[in-house]
């Protein structure tokens, strides 16, 4: 009791115990809440299964509350012993680790009781495994990945709005052909739309498909054409990829002049460009 | 009354409002326009519902008439108010915004009132929010995602020539194969190609599947090998997107001699090419 | 009877009539080719539809006869006119000529008359439309296409072979796990793995799914390792365009030496490799 | 028998019968290990066929085991005539060569008969065709290949745990959504993970799909948004066989200081960088 009194002092060290893993007992707190976050997981995947009996599903509640008290102690020594907590409380994983103890909190009053799974937004607290593993090549891939997903992210956007529009219209088209066939399974505008994006994705479910000639022909006309249209983002993603991969071996061109300029470069050499 | 008639005299300043969002009333006119699209596609969806009742039906057809008069003023007023009104009404957003007026008056045709909800069309016009909220990276993002979709398109439409034979021989074979077991979904030649469509483009609904042992083969070898050539589309795109890209960044080659161009340049310096 | 048999004897202008299309009736040949083909491929499906009454059916047949019998005797006009007879009959038209022509004949044996529908394949000689509109724009993309198929053939039978093995193995195990469940679809080998295919081609028809739960973990682990895999086929097309696109552009470089070598070369200047 | 004596003690002339093919004995024993291979392969197929007889089941099975004996001898002989039979043992088809043995003689251990087919993994075996028919241009495709995965293979592990986190998390929302509907497929949180697998890959299976409006608007956007997650491996793969296929015809960039350094280098010339 004491110790941790002592602890609760001294922030610096607990910092280092909560918040890196450099030290043994860093590193024992890290491993120790991996293995709490799957624990919760596993409990999550068995209780909600229609087969598991009624005396385990209360020892996996129990699991579940001790658990999620044990997060919401970690998430106040987070607070309490970051330098900058308001900072970390803002960054994703300040917010995936509120995140993940709010649910079950929530669920406790009557009306939100459905909500309470949703702690399992824990398991993003799993992607620190690569910081608590050192392996830092892995973070920096990381971070090309999501750089690349960033930069295309204006493109996608635009394409995104596209798509909304390509499947609400292709949707109502089929609700025109299909709709007032007897016994169609497209009821509805809403409904038809679902299909026109379960296609267009490839995705293709199977669960409401078109009967007639007409209908048919107009699906695979959608679909051939939609191949080329989905096709975009595999493209503009792959572009970015081999851009960013480009620049990180052969340096970068000025957007401006076109003159070659060095990573480190802040404007270019030639005309002064910003970069 | 009579402001609006001032205004109907003042072409240039109903232009500003009506064509551009830089004045308030501009601003207010463009949003009061996105709202009344949103409005109209809510409408269609929940109106098609079984689950609607008749009086909710009823306020909602009402709605989409004075709507579509609304969009029908609209449409005479851009026609009477912009400088070159032919021009406006044969591009792009000139046909939608008539497409996404006519339907509702057509339906009123008894022989046509299936093809009322093709107003829908009017999504298109949401495309405007970019110009509207002046988010002109997104639009030249835009032209950009088109500029590459318009440079593959004379390879993709020679794809598709290729595609269609191909479904049509696989349909067929698929027919002759699996056609005469009793039960079979491969009921004729028509039903044949759909699957095949629905098998190469990876869709995959499984209202049609293969029931025999050498049906099944034949199926799996065409998703194998169909896999490589639907993937031709998307080499495309991302040819093309890469092709584009580096234009961007690094100015031109000329087509005939390879010399550098610049992006400005309208004749190659060293062979006078046209570019 | 006079002016064919004339026409017999000036082999020059019969082929100029059913090779070529730069005279009138060059053009006029080509266009009562095409239209004869596309309507022996309607013929088929409308046939084939269990709803046709008998009569249309008789009328359709004997229209397929009558059709066969004029692309015969093209085939044989083909071959007494073509300058090099041998060359044309062994090119990928030649064959297909010939195969759009034998089905009909050979489903008048008894045993065979399930390979009638076979003479779809005529469909391929559509692709002649980009010649007969003179859109050789066109036909160079086209060549271009299969130029970028080709080159990556040699890497994507090694991948084929690679699939077809983990197909085997991943059916195989599916198997083991799922087949001795009662009522489950894995019933043999063979159906697992067509399975298997339907899943890593993304097909999935969801004719044959996994009901257990570690075949489903199984199925998933298939599904999301499967995706990179089945990536691959798509990066070698993408690659090989790509490096088609430049080549055509920005000229080559030699294999051995790295240098910069011309579109016309026939030997490296530097070091003399054959190109 | 004394000439099989006499083989055993010549070990190299053992050695380049079983692991090569120039010898016409060597080409031999290659064919007809692939053939036995084959054979066995077959066997499994039809003797798992619920349609097949017992007499044919049990003549099959006999083969198998036959087979199998001769497999292992053909390992041991591998082992015993192999200058260095560890490193042989280790390498992947030492391994597979095992593996194609192990299982039946593990299947007659009473508790995992189930296990018997998976001696079906002597299909990896059939990989060495390429070697006995001297492609060797083939194998080194395939090395390309395996390259251009395993460069890639650090991306696509962050990749993945990032997939395995977000279906995590999409299957948890989902069953929150529609697992207290009445009849729904979503039962339990670890269905509703292999619902989000099916439908994120694009597999689509369409065994479990949503009915609510919601249930199927949150589908939607997760196919949508989906799309552009699963297209990063595509991309992944892309870039780096790109990557690949210009290092070998262009030669590589120092990835310290940007100069270009020859294939052969194993320093850069400028900064001296381990290459």
């Amino acid at each position: 009791m004491k110790t941790i009194l002592n602890l609760l002092k001294d922030k610096p060290r607990l910092y280092r115990i909560v918040a890196e893993s450099d030290t043994p007992a860093g590193k024992t707190f890290d491993i120790t809440v991996m293995v709490a976050i799957a624990l919760s997981l596993i409990a999550a995947f068995i209780e909600t299964r229609p087969t598991t009996n009624e005396l385990l599903k209360d020892i996996l509640t129990v699991m579940e509350y001790v658990l999620t008290v044990f997060f919401t102690i970690e998430y106040i020594l987070r607070i309490y012993c970051y330098p900058r907590p308001k900072e970390y409380a803002l960054s994703f994983f300040g917010i995936v680790d509120l995140l993940a103890t709010l649910p079950l909190y929530l669920s406790l009053i009557p009306m939100l009781s459905s909500v309470r799974y949703l702690y399992i937004i824990r398991a993003f607290r799993l992607l620190r495994i690569f910081r608590v593993l050192k392996l830092f090549n892995y973070i920096n891939e990381g971070y090309l990945l999501m750089e690349s997903i960033r930069l295309s992210l204006r493109k996608i956007l635009v394409y995104f709005l596209f798509v909304v529009i390509l499947v609400v219209i292709i949707g109502t088209l089929m609700f025109i052909i299909e709709g007032n066939q007897p016994g169609s399974d497209f009821t509805d505008i809403g409904t038809s739309i679902y299909w026109a994006i379960v296609t267009l994705t490839t995705v293709g479910y199977g669960d409401i498909t078109p009967v007639t000639a007409i209908g048919r022909f107009f699906s695979g006309v959608v679909m051939v054409l939609g191949y080329t249209i989905i096709a975009v983002p595999t493209g503009i993603v792959s572009a970015t990829m081999i851009d960013e991969t480009n620049r990180k071996v052969k340096g970068d061109n000025c957007p401006r002049c076109g003159k070659k300029v060095d990573k480190k470069d802040r404007y270019c050499r030639n005309c002064g460009e910003k970069l």
